[in-house]
């Protein structure tokens, strides 16, 4: 098979490019969601005023560090791969909270706090409400993650990774759009493979067409769940979906929950991956470590049948506690 | 049997008194106690620097309002019982995650945060250090908690209260210290009993004295563990600490870890009460909740036998998962 290869000699296995968030989780009832309009398994924007009222009537909750890229990059630092996070934090507790844990966890992270106007918006947070079935509605208040600028995105450090991971939400405001923008074209200029999560059905909504761009000419290694990838091409069968992403990408690869993943490559290779099991207590960060453990696989050479593994051992731990991070050696994991 | 009855006619079933912090929660090996000098299982005070020096090397964390007193409302609250909370947090972000989350837990919290000077200290945090046998080492950065003064504890909260709960670890600092003087003052005055926990082992060497003659002229429900109270007389063996205690205090809850409790009362019964089967998982708050289910049962009426199955049965849940709060409704689990 002739899928796609890492570049060699790169001293960063995976530099990933997103919000940088801190999680505020809480157990509710979905008739929480009901009140407050939202749609369950989603990502909605929320402002200031909306994230008050929402707060205010959160039951108790836990603050963990989040951010979908974020978890990725710690997803595989995890697996004991180089991981590079970029992303935007004030200079805040929360900002505190989120450097501490992505270096704690392994991961390099030197984007400077956001200073100056605009900074009192605070490090973002998102309210993330855990129904009794462990699916998770996410209400996120950007802050100043949406003040990632091109500047913050280092060609350097694009140049010395074996892939660039690039998060769909970042689309959603200018500044950062073009920071993803700039990362992109440098890793074209530079021979680095760039990855990218089409992020939520509703971003995929508010971006089909630039992102049926990018899927087409700039995306070497797609993610997409089951509703995303249905959303992209406006049709209902998964397979439809399936059918019209080969190709588009050297690797494309689709998750369905616990129906487990498909691999699709260019050269029309298809792979189906199992679910690993576990007992579900938190879908929150499930693509997110998908993702993790399949780049960190592929980036260390490893065939698309092992980093498939790869990702779904890493998702299923995610997925068997709280928070949007591992909690335990995921390399340890994979070979027991 | 004649021990202490609760008052009648008091809206507020249990008032507890004590440190406001919010918990910053990591696993770790037990080197990293031992590279820091940690005594395992004990609770130490913190200076700025230090809690700079600890939380740099911490793993990723995880936080959550926690506080001994504050576990106990929390408690006596998911007992479905009326609890408040008296304590201080500053005005930035950590106290609005602890307010946040004692009153979603249901507990009445009108203790004014501190402004003015010293306020810059911030709220308190706890720096909790998870080692793989369950066991739970605490650095406290008191902060602003210490500034928890006289005017903070009002008169009129103690007597609509069935009973006060104070905290030991308030004892370490003279102005809160006056604050639990005025409550028990306050107590003794309305006929409100006086519950108090001895907090730490080492809380109780540096203030045995006065711990001493608390527990003989103040206190009618102690709350203490094996270590704290042979700490307390400064005997090795449990039941010579037991019968040491006995008769000082209308009731004595003595806890002894998976061994169960026991508890003694002034007019020489003992009733031993075995522990909930339960996985281990973290030990932060075992004590707090343990006293959260004896006052939420002893303060609506409820024998000692009943209440003390309840204070096992609050207990294991709370060890059964990461942080000091209950994550369940504890009525409900009483039921089952």
């Amino acid at each position: 098979m002739s899928a796609l290869r890492p570049p060699g000699g790169r001293s960063i296995d995976v530099a990933c490019i997103g919000n940088a968030i801190v999680d505020v989780l809480a157990h509710t009832e979905d008739s929480f969601l009901d009140r407050h309009g939202m749609v369950k398994g989603s990502m909605q924007l929320i402002d200031t005023e909306a994230a008050t009222r929402i707060y205010a009537d959160m039951p108790p909750a836990v603050e963990i560090s989040g951010g979908s890229a974020g978890n990725t990059a710690a997803g595989v630092a995890a697996f004991g791969a180089s991981a590079a996070f970029v992303g935007k934090v004030a200079d805040d507790t929360l900002g505190a909270v989120f450097g501490h844990d992505i270096r704690a966890a392994g991961v390099e992270f030197t984007t400077r706090p956001a200073t100056g106007e605009g900074s009192e918006r605070g490090t973002a947070r998102c309210l993330i409400l855990v129904s009794p079935d462990a699916q998770r509605t996410m209400n996120t208040y950007l802050g100043v993650a949406a003040q990632l600028e091109p500047d913050d995105v280092e060609v350097e450090l694009v140049a010395r990774s074996s892939v660039v991971y690039c998060e769909g939400y970042l689309w959603d405001e200018p500044v950062a759009k073009a920071a993803l923008r700039k990362a992109m074209d440098a890793a074209h200029d530079l021979g680095t493979p760039v990855s990218f999560t089409l992020s939520d059905g509703f971003c995929v909504d508010r971006h089909r067409a630039e992102f049926l761009d990018l899927v087409e000419h700039r995306v070497d290694i797609l993610f997409a769940n089951e509703d995303e990838i249905c959303s992209l091409y406006e049709v209902d069968d998964f397979e439809d979906a399936a059918k019209r992403v080969q190709g588009h990408c050297a690797i494309a690869c689709l998750t369905r929950s616990e129906k487990g993943s498909v691999i699709l490559t260019a050269d029309g290779e298809r792979l189906d991956v199992a679910a690993a099991p576990t007992d579900v207590v938190d879908t929150t960060g499930a693509g997110d470590l998908y993702a993790a453990g399949f780049l960190a696989g592929w980036s260390r050479g490893e065939d698309l049948a092992t980093a498939g593994r790869m990702a779904a051992v890493a998702a299923a731990e995610v997925i068997s506690h709280i928070g949007a991070r591992p909690q335990r050696d995921l390399a340890e994991l994979m070979e027991a």
